[in-house]
């Protein structure tokens, strides 16, 4: 695929970062390492957002195994099951959008990079977003063709990491972190997610993912522990119910974290010169 | 990216699979989603194998977030340290090769789609095996370009999908069902991992990740389930030391869960018509 000069547009990505009318911050959401609550964050991070009185908005950029909304409590598929084109729908107080909401459940999406590229800029370049304090982009696994391509193409105010403390977790965030580096994009800091886990049934902490690691990283890197959220016993259960932590129950302690998660990177963007 | 005629050899993925010389079986490990434990799966069955008896090798077809050298002992890039070009190295009774044997840690692969299919068809065609009873590829998240690239080049004889019980990993777990018919690979079974986790304080057990999802799972796909294997307290430790359980536990409930699969895995094989 090499440049087309005289064919502006056929290679968008090949123009830099295009703003997206009525979009004021863009954050991306990163941990190479799929499994680590990146989904999880990311919504409850929009949550959170949406709570302190900002109009959000939640791209799911991860074309081949979106989440988002099975998370948020859509069915998978319901817009083409309503003969509807892709657009943003509204749910807990947010603009969600996701290429599963186009595809009946167990729908593979069997596509080379470039087709991958090209999904993810129609997400953010396509679809009418409106006017929004902050639209979060829930990025894929890997550091190829989506978060490439979101980063070459959306001016993206800054980047947060989410890792558990295992070390082969850690070391994938890190790689993540690089990627940013090399295009470009602020890094506001890392999320250590799993961080323990409390039994239900004695109240003992086990934890069972190595606390600490993601307090190490954020160290080594030299970047903020932007917050430590626990295995919450219920949050899988509620996850898979389309119930969003901070929304469904907003003072426990997984909530908790993930509010001062949103505290800390509206401070982080309040810090970036404009 | 257009075939290009005339040039035979510079789209071998156009010419399909093709033999690995001196490899009697080829099985998939997959997932579509990261972070339930594919690579986990993929480094126990492979030591399982062995422990029978079997050769066995295992490729690490994750390129930008190769996991498989810390599970195994590896220092990250020691290869590209010891000025080495990239070969199978032996370890725990298995030959195992990954890109990550040449990347110094936090190296990050910003690659686009071609070139992960350049890379994933070189660890596979281009390093010399030897003779393998079992070749054990472990696959990275999504369905784009890696797995495509290796489904269409190497002679997969079964897929075996790794999935947490969890809603949305079962989700991506179909997709990968699915892409595995599309490109014409039979399914083994669903490995279901992170079933329980039993409280090392109390002895209670907790299905953190909703147990029995992987079972239904099985069920409305028509595949076996292989197996469940539960959360161990100290499995992500002794992962990240390098120590993988069914060599260092293997008397433990996880390891004997692995054991099963791997059991499960060569009746299956031995059930293929050649």
């Amino acid at each position: 695929m090499m440049a087309q000069p005289g064919h502006p547009g056929h290679q968008p990505r090949d123009d830099g970062p295009k703003t997206v009318p009525g979009v004021r911050n863009i954050l991306a959401i990163a941990s190479n390492k799929g499994g680590v609550g990146k989904s999880t964050v990311a919504v409850n991070l929009a949550i959170a957002l949406a709570q302190t009185g900002a109009s959000v908005g939640l791209l799911d950029a991860d074309i081949t195994g979106p989440n988002i909304p099975t998370m948020m409590g859509f069915e998978a598929g319901f817009m083409a099951k309503q003969n509807q084109g892709l657009h943003a729908e509204s749910r807990y107080g947010i603009k969600v959008a996701s290429l599963g909401f186009l595809l009946p459940r167990g729908t593979p999406v069997v596509w080379r990079g470039p087709m991958i590229g090209s999904g993810v800029r129609q997400l953010l370049h396509d679809l009418p977003w409106g006017d929004l304090d902050y639209l979060i982009i829930d990025l894929p696994p890997g550091t190829s063709d989506a978060s490439m391509t979101m980063c070459q193409e959306a001016p993206i105010a800054g980047a947060i990491i989410v890792s558990t403390p295992q070390a082969v977790a850690l070391e994938d965030a890190i790689k993540a972190v690089g990627m940013f580096e090399k295009l470009n994009v602020p890094v506001f800091g890392i999320v250590e997610n799993m961080s323990y886990f409390v039994c239900p049934h004695c109240g003992e902490r086990t934890e069972i993912f190595l606390a600490g690691g993601g307090a190490r990283l954020a160290d080594e890197l030299g970047v903020p522990l932007l917050g430590q959220v626990p295995l919450q016993a219920n949050l899988p259960g509620l996850a898979d119910a389309g119930q969003p932590i901070v929304a469904a129950e907003p003072q426990s302690p997984a909530a908790q974290a993930l509010a001062v998660v949103a505290r800390r990177v509206t401070d982080a963007l309040a810090a970036v010169p404009r």
